[in-house]
Order: structure tokens, then C-alpha cells, then sequence
């Protein structure tokens, strides 16, 4: 493994020579290598369906697995997105003269080695490998066990394509070792790796977080709110918490606790009782929602419970304040959402409340890379530091500062 | 120390709703304060300085602790200065329209609570006490034992005038258990705190590196070099190489290692030899360099050395290519410069050299967050993520989305 690093890091520099026209380029010639290859990676695919089957995997995770020409042509097609975004190095991020009259200008650079864990869906080692690749990062991915074969395969098709370009594999790669044991070692070599970015289940992240000496990016859970405020068009009330709720409930931005206030209860949770009803939405809420809609009881697990699933908890809350409160208390600073006409409601909100993403008038499902207009995501952070949010190709580099001058001293 | 941390961390609320103006107010209430008390100060000084007496602290250290008038009025001063810097937060860092018509801005937020682990010099308590404020956060401050006396008398000071405008005294505190299980339990505390600064020895940075699960930016060594490329300003040369070795050469950003191009070796190293002569410096040479100038051998381990003292180590290069390549192999990543008159070649260096600061025709002493013109400085971090170089007030922000709606769904 220490061999396999030192390569990983030493592929740095020749990463790091290329320029923009050459790297979507390249990120073209392997998303034309995945189309021609697809029959290879549809037989290999086929062996991880295989295990699926025989290992009980559920279905979900099943369909999340699969491959087939039209989910290759889009990972392809990815690629070719990834592409053609703007060169993310070398920007000017900054720049000014001090007082020495030298000239200081922040500019942007890759991290260097980024290490990412992920699971289930194979087009993730495609997405991130081209996105690290874009942003003059080497990648090392650890995908799920369920995927090997697959995830293998794609490594494989774009590791061919580095190598016609008389490129290190290192530049792309699948972690050899991708026992527990691996990935232990993994987050600790601060020698040679710059950055782990774990996307999964919530043991994993904490296992990475606890035992990392690598800087950690999180892609944690997502515990988000909906407050409709007393001023809300009951319209966009509805259609944003329906979307919020309803659209992927398994998903980090979807909505898990529907705020109300107490003003305008009366009048729209009945509303929403009869919208989210038809959407076979289950709903929990606290004794005074329950005086006008007939649901089961909230309990206090409820408000701290990321459900994954089409349930709802509500609570009727005096006024912004307490709605404020409970986000503080109970929200995980992912997605955070106000309804309101309201102006001094709505910029007190985007002010007090905490979190990487807060909306006025809109649905948290926008939390996401493709949504925000990053193109592809290497994931939504709910870190503080380094990346906050939605993580695109400029969320995977870091800077430096260039300092220009003409014999200055001090 | 649970109960300590969870008041320091609901004091991120009372921070945060302060204005600029009023930020500002305080932060002049406090430097008054510090003036107004310069008698308690001193006596409290003057018990760490018998104590550092008694233990037999170097006559450097010494200096560092010691507290006079002049020192406590500069102290004040300092505070004055950050005052008057530009609100750090709710700058607009960017902003755009999505397909979806959402306004997205990208706004700096305080990080929350940051702890900062130092040593010796007394006025850092006030310098990062005041730079946390300033820029919205909780500052937890575990300054040197030897300091002791010193800290917890300028702590008092602030907090009084903290609580005369009715804040918690948890905006900035030092940390109460000062033990080294004290600082094990802090940096294990991810729930409460957001960032530890660690400023100081090797060994100490190595166990927060270690051992931190809250999130880390380092404040490490500097291996920094200075390479005299052949189409250097000769004059330039000698001028830069002396001020980046003999300024302070037991600070971070000195030079260690200077490298010279073998075609002017011939004629700049001897002039060189007599100018560091003039200063006492101690030179350290590879054969090559010692057939021009009559001076010690170095040895492998010099290269890898950060002397913290007037010595110098030299070897001489047969190109740039050569030079790039013994700093990536001994640079700490912290400032390097080339000296040279040739546009190609300095662009050359800016690019493929991988530090936080580097530098065309100027001295390493520059990276400093007062040069740079950032008012004081928390550190020089010597991470690759969330802040590089030299950390001011901006780099103890993150950011936030605000997302501006009217009824969007997805």
C-alpha cells in the first residue's frame, strides 16, 4: 500500500502539468472508452447483480447497482459535462498590492490527493474520478463491496485512456487494498493523501471522523426544516413542502420536520394534511397540529430523526424565534427552508438560522451540485471548514499565493 | 469542563447578533481596559517572570514573557487596529442565478468556536482574543504555562468588559483546565468546538494533528528556500537572501537553504560568502559550492533541517528544474522564492512550486498576515485546506449559501 501511495502522490506533477484543453480532452476519450466498452461493463455489472441476488441485497440498493446501456450512456454523457465546465485552477481568487507595494494574488490550485469512500451506484467512480481529474487532483476511490466488479471495470476503461495519453493509472485509481483494514491505513497517511471525502452511512463517516489524520470532508445526514411563517402564500407553502417532502424522501435534502406557525395553523395544516395525504405521506406531529389533523403523536425522537422516508413530523411553533430555536436544537446545518412574503422575516432567517443552504421560497432539494450549477458533485459537505454545501470542481481545489516582486525586503 | 464547553458554544448566538459597530466599540473598550489596568498587569507579569527565573527559562524566552509599558500600550494598539478593519462578515463572496431562477450568494459566517493552543508571548491572548471577536467567533485560548499569570489577568480585563455590555464571559476564556489532559479533551470535542489553531513546537502539533477529531489548521514549521536563478539581479540577490536568512532567523519564515544556479555560482557565491560574512552567519555547503567559498560540508540532514538560527545551508543547481525538484523533496510548503530577471523562468517557479507563499525577486520575511496587510495575524498555516499562509480575520470565516426563492420546486 505505502508503494502504491508514494505512486498516488508522485502523479501529482504530471497531473499537475496539464492544461485544460488536454484534460477535457482526455475526459472526452473516456467517456467515448465507457460507450464502446459498455458490454464489458454490462457483463461485469451483471457478476455484482449476481452477488446481489445471492447476498439478499434489498431492491433498492439493487436498482441503484445496475447497469444498463442508457445508465452507461449518461455516465458517459457525465463526462462529457465534466469536460466541458471552466478550467478550475488558476483562478485569481484575490488580489491586491500591500504596502511594500509587492503584488499578492490568491490563485487556485488542486489539493492534491483526495481520497473518496463512497457505495452502491458504480457511476461515482466515473463522476469522481473525472471530476478530481478536472481539478488537477489524483483520485483514489474506495466504492462499496457490492459494486467491485463493476467499479473495477470503470477504473480499468479510464486507467486505458491515461495510459494512451502516457499518463501514471496512479491518476485514477481504484484503492487496492479495499479491506476495512485499507481504508483504516488510508485516512491515516497525512504524508501522502490531502483530503478524505466519505459519502455513506453514518457509522462510516463517524469511523472516518474519529480515526482520520487526513483532513475529512463530510457528506453527512441531512436533518432539514420547512417553516411556513404566519405570512406564507399558502400556495408556495404547499407546493414547496410537498416537493421538499415528497420528490426523493431517501435523499440528505429532502425535508423531515415541517414547521407551522401558530397563527396560520388553523387555516393550512388542514391543506396539508389533505395534499400530503395524497401522496401517502406518513405525518407525526405534536398536540396542538393534532387538534386539527388527525395524526399520530410526534415524539421527541421524532424531531431528532433523519427518516429517509416518506414520514413527517410537524410542529406548531409561537413565531419565528421558536422556529429559529428549534432548528438550532435539532437541525443537522445542511438545508434549512422559510415560506414567507415577509421581508424581515426572511432575511432574520437567511441570518439566524445555521446552515449550508438556507432558502426563502424554495424547495431544499435544490441542495445539489447540478442544481446550484456546478455540473457534476463530488458531494454535499456538512462540514464548516473547507466546503460547505454542494461540492463541484472548485470545491476540490485549494491556493496559494503568487507574490510579485522587485527586490522588496523588510 | 462539558458544562464550560457547552456555555462557550451558546455564546455563538450572543456573538453573533453583534454588529460591526458595536464589535468595534468593544474591542476600543477593551484595549482602554488594558491600559487602564497596566499596573495589575505588570505585577501579574512579574510572578511568571520569577517564575521563569526560578525555572531557569532562556534569556529568550525570557524577553518574549516580559510585559513593560510599552509592550502592554502595543498590546492596546493591536486591538485598535483589528477595531478598525472592515466587518469580516456577510461579504458577498459570490453570487449567481441558477436554470431555476434561484439568486444563490455565497456569504462568510463565523467558523463557531475555535481554540487556539500557544506559547509564551502574553499578547496573543489579546491579539487572537480580539481577531476571534472581530470575525464572530467563541475563542477558546490555551496559552504557555510559563504565561500563566499574565494570560489569565489580560483574559480577566477582556471579560470585564465583555460583561459590562452585557455578554458571556465564554466569548473569550481561556481554557479552564490548562493540563495537557485539558487540551486531549478539547481537541476530541467536535460537538462543541469547530476549529482548533495549534502555534508552537513540533511535538505539539504533531499530537493535535494526531489526535484531533475537531478539525485542525496547523500552525508548523518552515523550511523555506531561496533560489538564485542565472538571470538574477545580483544586487537583488544578495539584498533578499540576506534579509530572508538574517532578519529574524529564528522565525518561520527565514530562509534555510539558499540555491544557486551552477553559472553564476562562480560569481555570486563568493560575494554572498563575504556579505553573510558581515552578519555571522553560518554557512553549510555541498562540494561544489566549496571548491568558490571556503565553508563546512552539509550533510543530507541539512537540507531537512529547519535551523530556527543564523545558519544557512547552500548547494548549488544545475538548473531550475533541478532547484523546483530539491524543494519539492525538502520545502515544508511554506514560502520559497526565486530571485531572477527572466520572465519564463519566474513563471515557471510560481507555478510548479507548491507552497502557500511564493515569491519573484522579494524575501521570504514577507509572509506574515501584518505584511500582507490583514491587520494581526491568528498564525501562518501551513494547511493545505480551509486557510493557506498567513490567517486574518477573513480566514476565521466560512460561509454560507443564501438562496433567494419564489415558490421553486424540483
Amino acid at each position: 500500500m505505502e508503494s502504491f501511495l508514494k505512486q498516488a502522490s508522485q502523479a501529482k506533477a504530471d497531473i499537475a502539468r496539464l492544461d485544460g484543453r488536454t484534460k477535457s480532452r482526455i475526459l472526452n476519450e473516456m467517456a467515448d472508452a465507457l460507450e464502446r466498452s459498455a458490454d464489458k461493463i454490462k457483463e461485469a455489472n451483471a457478476v455484482d447483480m449476481q452477488n446481489g441476488k445471492s447476498n439478499n441485497l434489498s431492491s433498492a440498493l439493487m436498482d441503484r447497482l445496475m447497469l444498463d446501456d442508457k445508465r452507461i450512456q449518461a455516465m458517459a454523457n457525465s463526462l462529457r459535462e465534466i469536460a466541458s465546465l471552466r478550467e478550475p485552477l488558476g483562478r485569481v481568487l484575490d488580489g491586491w498590492r500591500n504596502d511594500d507595494n509587492l503584488l499578492i494574488e490568491k490563485v487556485s490550485v488542486p489539493i492534491g490527493v483526495i481520497g473518496v469512500i463512497y457505495e452502491s451506484r458504480p457511476n461515482v467512480t466515473a463522476d469522481v474520478g473525472a471530476l478530481c481529474f478536472k481539478s488537477g487532483n489524483v483520485a483514489i476511490l474506495k466504492g462499496g463491496k457490492e459494486a467491485e466488479n463493476s467499479n473495477t471495470i470503470i477504473a480499468d476503461i479510464l486507467q486505458e485512456v491515461l495510459e494512451k495519453n502516457s499518463l501514471p493509472r496512479e491518476i485514477i485509481s481504484l484503492l487496492p487494498d479495499s479491506s476495512r483494514e485499507g481504508v483504516a491505513y488510508l485516512i491515516r497517511q497525512d504524508r501522502y493523501v490531502d483530503l478524505i471525502v466519505p459519502r455513506g452511512g453514518e457509522a462510516l463517516i463517524r469511523y472516518v471522523s474519529q480515526n482520520a489524520t487526513v483532513p475529512v470532508v463530510k457528506h453527512d445526514k441531512g436533518l432539514c426544516h420547512t417553516y411556513i411563517h404566519k405570512d406564507a402564500d399558502f400556495k408556495k407553502a404547499i407546493e414547496i413542502t410537498i416537493n421538499a417532502k415528497c420528490d426523493r424522501p431517501g435523499v440528505c435534502n429532502a425535508m423531515e420536520t415541517l414547521l407551522v406557525d401558530r397563527d396560520i395553523a388553523i387555516d393550512i395544516l388542514p391543506k396539508l394534511y389533505e395534499a400530503f395525504k395524497e401522496f401517502g405521506t406518513e405525518i407525526r406531529a405534536d398536540e396542538e397540529a393534532r387538534e386539527l389533523i388527525d395524526v399520530a403523536l410526534a415524539t421527541d425522537e421524532d424531531w431528532d430523526t433523519e427518516y429517509l422516508a416518506n414520514i413527517l413530523s410537524v410542529r406548531v411553533v409561537k413565531d419565528i424565534d421558536e422556529a429559529i430555536i428549534h432548528i438550532r436544537r435539532y437541525g443537522s446545518g445542511h438545508s434549512e427552508a422559510i415560506v414567507t412574503e415577509n421581508y424581515t422575516a426572511s432575511e432574520k432567517f437567511l441570518d439566524e438560522v445555521d446552515a449550508a443552504c438556507v432558502y426563502v421560497n424554495a424547495s431544499t432539494r435544490f441542495t445539489d451540485g447540478g442544481a446550484f450549477g456546478f455540473g457534476a458533485e463530488v458531494g454535499i459537505s456538512t462540514n464548516r471548514l473547507h466546503a460547505r454545501g454542494p461540492m463541484g470542481i472548485n470545491e476540490l481545489t485549494t491556493y496559494k499565493y503568487k507574490i510579485y516582486g522587485n527586490g522588496q525586503i523588510r
